[in-house]
């Protein structure tokens, strides 16, 4: 509903606007957090496209915003941002805050379906169907033009919530993403908390399961990847997407680059790019 | 001495590198911390223009470098920049850390004369002689060719310095400074306790009063501000600026932008045309 979104606090930002606001989630029965970014010239009457942002483990809804150096390029193309939390916060699990790489901070953007994790650790949910329908609600957003990126495990998030549901994510990009989490430790780690023991519930949740299952998306994805990243042979795996892409036909232009990690000052040498990609389609 | 630079992290940046240091302070008489970006192509056979860059209350020597959004334009002109700490770290003194806007991260840019501050409060020589030959003698910056620039308080850093030392600090620009501290209430409880009663020498540490005194500038300053800064009216009060530098004849644009508050998000909207204004001048 939109009178329930609080603001939190809204600064001119390259001519445009950025604002941070929190609502009471249905989906994950909690108060959640959101940050928009408008660009300038964004009203109701010239509602704008937008790229819904995705941060990595331990991150927030902030951290995209003020990390990745995006906002000057989407101002300049008019493209508007909406970047999400990483979890619900305080849903009161034992053990949630125990770990960085799992719990809060770490929801996957999926909808867990094992206790004691369900009944709040929605994030599939929350980020392909109540926070755009609130945002686009509330805000001079178009979501006939509407894409979606990410980083790490936002990066995760992007890829397969792109390949689920194409029609509805029109334009696809990710930062070092955790492309198969279904075979490296932080995936098997969340999967097996939050989706159980059954491994084939889980493929819904890979991108390359996806592909390999027959998923595709009809616009070309951009993934940048350090090649000096820290996560790179243990977690991320790139190859894995290369290959699947491959197979599936699904166009994909994978970037690896020499010498960066997977910190946000990689995040932010190639943000500007991405910015780019998302326009070129969603303003094709 | 260039031994005793000790490296936190560096991380590939824009083709560059950014990388986070510390040092045993011999003016401070403590471990301090800086930052420093490398364009691209910079090296001992190559030094690089390099602007130095001044945190506001509270900050560190990362906060400029994380949300100015500075280092795309640095990196694309060739511009290295150095970004100190806001003032000296464990220094021990008692009420140090009781208020955010003054002692810990409110160095103000001066030396204290008065106990028990003297002994470490000394961020004015540390940036105006240690951190330069530090960082000249580490890294391949061409001393010849040296800006400064800050935010807030780090903007009346930057008008200070620069106003003091012009053959020094070659080219000078701030993000809504305190311009006069001697007339506002952060500057008097900063200047009272740092420098004491006798308000004659708190005249070396203020823009306004370096101006009406006889110093000036070659290059003409560049100042931007929000008109919607919450600190405009009681702290900042720009006007003083314009009057004083309209009397001493120094070239100054001082640009007033509607909506725009104190935060980063009112810095990184400008900052690419600060790393310009310095660009042209230490280029030319």
């Amino acid at each position: 509903m939109p009178n329930t979104v609080k603001t939190r606090s809204e600064h001119v930002c390259h001519g445009g606007r950025v604002g941070f606001y929190t609502h009471q989630s249905d989906v994950l029965g909690l108060e959640a957090r959101f940050a928009v970014f408008l660009p300038p010239g964004a009203d109701a009457h010239n509602p704008v496209p937008v790229v819904y942002v995705l941060a990595g483990l331990t991150c927030t809804e902030e951290t995209f915003f003020i990390k990745a150096d995006a906002l000057a390029e989407a101002a300049r193309l008019g493209i508007a941002l909406v970047a999400t939390d990483t979890s619900p916060r305080g849903a009161g699990v034992e053990g949630e805050d125990a770990d960085w790489d799992f719990g809060t901070g770490a929801g996957f953007y999926l909808d867990a379906t094992q206790d004691p994790w369900r009944k709040h650790y929605k994030m599939g949910s929350y980020i392909s169907e109540e926070l755009p329908r609130l945002a686009e609600a509330h805000f001079p957003l178009d979501g006939t033009r509407r894409g979606i990126t990410g980083h790490s495990m936002g990066g995760h998030g992007a890829l397969v919530h792109g390949l689920r549901a194409p029609q509805f994510w029109k334009s696809v990009s990710a930062f070092a993403p955790i492309v198969h989490p279904t075979v490296v430790p932080w995936g098997v780690k969340a999967f097996t908390n939050y989706l159980g023991p059954d491994q084939a519930t889980w493929r819904a949740y890979d991108a390359v399961c996806l592909l390999e299952d027959g998923h595709s998306h009809p616009a070309p994805l951009l993934v940048d990847q350090g090649k000096a990243d820290q996560f790179l042979e243990r977690e991320l795996q790139p190859w894995h997407l290369a290959t699947a892409a491959h197979n599936a036909g699904q166009a994909l232009t994978l970037r690896e680059h020499e010498g960066y990690d997977h910190s946000y000052w990689f995040v932010q040498s190639f943000a500007a790019d991405h910015v780019r990609h998302h326009a070129a389609i969603l303003k094709a």
